[in-house]
């Protein structure tokens, strides 16, 4: 048996930046890894900045200490000393380094800078080390926050976490966005959405939620449109009305700003970004809010059935000028612009219970409540010309019995875009798809 | 303004099972919501089943209430009683019926039953009804928990999430099990794993994971094959050995298991399942396991580079047997069937610095360490006839700087087959793809 070895559990984390700002008041000895971010010399004193996977340490080299090179991965012993100028105000004085790898080339672009000083399209090429940067990396971990606290605002609100397949049979629908993927003897084509398999599940869990990618085959390249996104779906059984579903996203983006709130102070720092403040949030009716907006700014109106860029952001100064919140729901869509599984207002069918949800003028959620009913769906399928019979699956579940339920997606990458405030939705994606781009 | 409704977010969740059992020494009136899920008369007394979204309730229906149908969807108002035969110790005696909706057909097959008594090719038919057995859903239940377990244990250890592109530029690697899509004036392949983005991503946040789908063209239909499925993946750098990431592999499965004994009860219990015991886990070298497994259960040997399904089994059964352990690692994978970016052993290049392992019998984690030099990095590349300007976004991390690491990728629905002793992968994922299936 001499040669079975045991794995036992890993028993620790490393250390993280909070504590080692605690210990600058006992002086006390640490080891601790991370990479050369830049070296710095002030008045003849050698400082390097170690970036860490929470943060950065500041760290005094003395002389007798053999310089490392920027990009080298380190082990540093040393004492934490409290230093009021240093980032977290304690800076760790080395006694040993050893270099546990080093580049083989300096860095092509200076990334310790604050500001890069890059056009996007070469920080998007040279994406695996700009995202080393400590404001795309701040960026990145704001996006981890976002998705954290959507999964648990909703797991503690009794929701099961669900993950569908991307790969489909070509839909009955059609769609002229989709990507096709010839799939052995058959064609498939990349989810657009988890729509119908949401909706499936609410038979089975009543309330569930995924977070996956979702493709889009648009041809347009722009700033607010990406080929490939993070899709933050739920879909809610026994709703009342379409306005439970609506005061669910309020209750989940509300637990997401409090998480960041909480737990990711350093990078909301970083990035000087101050978080929407989410009490009740304001809904208007789609030609109200059309209406008014175009009013207040002088709008020219373009199409009665949907909203432009243009439209939505001045719908979304509005909110904040005259109704005081940068979120604002814009609800019964008209039914022209809706999919098939939308529930028409029983008050006026030209208007469907939906809603979208803009976040500082650009919208970031689509939502509303399904139809349920089995013949009132195959007659709204075939009312659009399309075949009850391209629907067999689906209908399976309006079929055998369905609660009244709806659902909203949010594109997790324009949340975050409006969130930092960024031009271009690109900056929030980690490794953005658009119609030229496939990599890195 | 009068037009302006505003939206409150969502203040409470549906009351839970444990709730509704909490009240039957009470005798309470509750409200609550679910679909019938089977009706039945015992000795003229009529009850139904609700399936709730976290459990079943028992309800006696008195004469004077009009019967539901199975498949309604209702909202039963009634006085909780202690029922010590009813599941969970205690029924609800509804006093009024609201019917929210009604299904235009009976069910196809018997959901209500423990066992449907289909075939595998029937149920995935029926999946968006058969997932409402109460069985399969708890499966599905668990399936949530395995990946709660994976992200809460790793969030707890300073790793980063992220969500890396699936569609990808056409890999220099290759690789006949890429499914190809057109992409506009390019084509892109499927991401078969987020490999080169969780290293890349390793420069930045130093610890990284990822949940998400990815795709194998593989052309067998097999029991232990699915052409999406999900995989757990994560990278850790700064690790001295490859033993570092065996190490977090076994406690991140030790919490998982903890976290489905904790919270998963009902489901477990429901199954009959009994969960593996995870203390230290046996790592058996590669050669040795194969030898040993061949001695003590008398097998041909193949493949000297690789382990057969049969061998798989057999080493499972050695582990159990001779080593008290329903997990074994197996390490140092000959180079010939690892990827390019494996590092080779340094005592013997014939070997790599990897792992597979095997629970119950089956491949369900294959990791290893990676090469981080890029002196070296280049050379594998060269050495297996590929051009390594062919890896130039791949190969930027390794030029300008990577600390040693190393990851893994745990394929999920292979875990929870092996987990419920399944004999078909397909029973442990919501809507499997093999090569013929795309819908549901």
């Amino acid at each position: 048996m001499d040669s079975v070895k045991t794995i036992r559990a890993m028993e620790s984390a490393p250390v993280t930046t909070a504590e080692l700002a605690a210990l600058k008041d006992g002086g006390g000895m640490v080891t601790v890894h991370g990479m050369v971010h830049t070296l710095r010399n002030f008045g003849g004193v050698r400082f390097a900045v170690l970036r860490r996977h929470d943060g950065v340490t500041q760290v005094v080299l003395p002389e007798d200490i053999r310089l490392p090179k920027e990009g080298d991965a380190v082990e540093i012993t040393g004492a934490i000393v409290a230093e009021p100028r240093a980032p977290g105000g304690y800076e760790l004085r080395a006694e040993s380094i050893r270099v546990l790898s080093t580049p083989s080339e300096p860095m092509p672009v200076p990334i310790h800078k604050t500001n890069m000083g890059l056009t996007l399209d070469t920080d998007l090429s040279l994406r695996p080390v700009t995202l080393r940067n400590l404001r795309a990396r701040a960026v990145m971990k704001l996006q981890e926050g976002l998705v954290r606290g959507f999964r648990d605002s909703l797991n503690a609100r009794g929701f099961t976490e669900i993950h569908s397949p991307k790969l489909e049979a070509l839909s009955a629908e059609g769609g002229a966005n989709v990507f096709r993927v010839p799939y052995f003897q058959q064609h498939a084509v990349l989810a657009q959405s988890p729509q119908f398999y949401k909706q499936m599940m609410v038979g089975v869990f009543e309330r569930v939620f995924e977070v996956g990618p979702v493709f889009r085959a648009e041809k347009h390249n722009t700033a607010r449109h990406l080929n490939e996104y993070t899709s933050l779906d739920l879909e809610i059984g026994f709703i009342d009305s379409f306005e439970d579903v609506m005061s669910n996203e309020t209750y989940a983006l509300r637990y997401m700003m409090n998480l960041l709130r909480s737990e990711y102070a350093p990078q909301l720092g970083s990035l000087k970004l101050t978080l929407p403040e989410i009490g009740a949030i304001p809904a208007l009716r789609f030609d109200e809010a059309k209406a008014r907006a175009a009013e207040a700014y002088n709008l020219p109106r373009v199409d009665p059935n949907d909203l432009t860029p243009e439209e939505e952001q001045a719908i979304g100064r509005y909110a904040a000028e005259k109704l005081g919140s940068e979120f604002v729901f814009v609800t019964h869509y008209p039914t022209k612009k809706r999919p098939v599984y939308a529930m028409d207002d029983p008050d006026d069918a030209r208007y469907t219970l939906s809603f979208d949800l803009l976040f500082r003028g650009m919208e970031v959620t689509t939502g509303g409540q399904r139809i349920h009913d089995y013949d009132r769906q195959v007659a709204k399928i075939a009312a659009r010309g399309l075949d009850p019979a391209g629907f067999e699956c689906y209908l399976m579940i309006h079929k055998h019995g369905m609660p009244p339920h709806g659902g909203l997606g949010m594109g997790l990458e324009r949340l975050l875009k409006q969130l930092i405030g960024a031009n271009n939705i690109r900056t929030a994606c980690l490794f953005p798809r658009d119609t030229t781009r496939l990599s890195p």
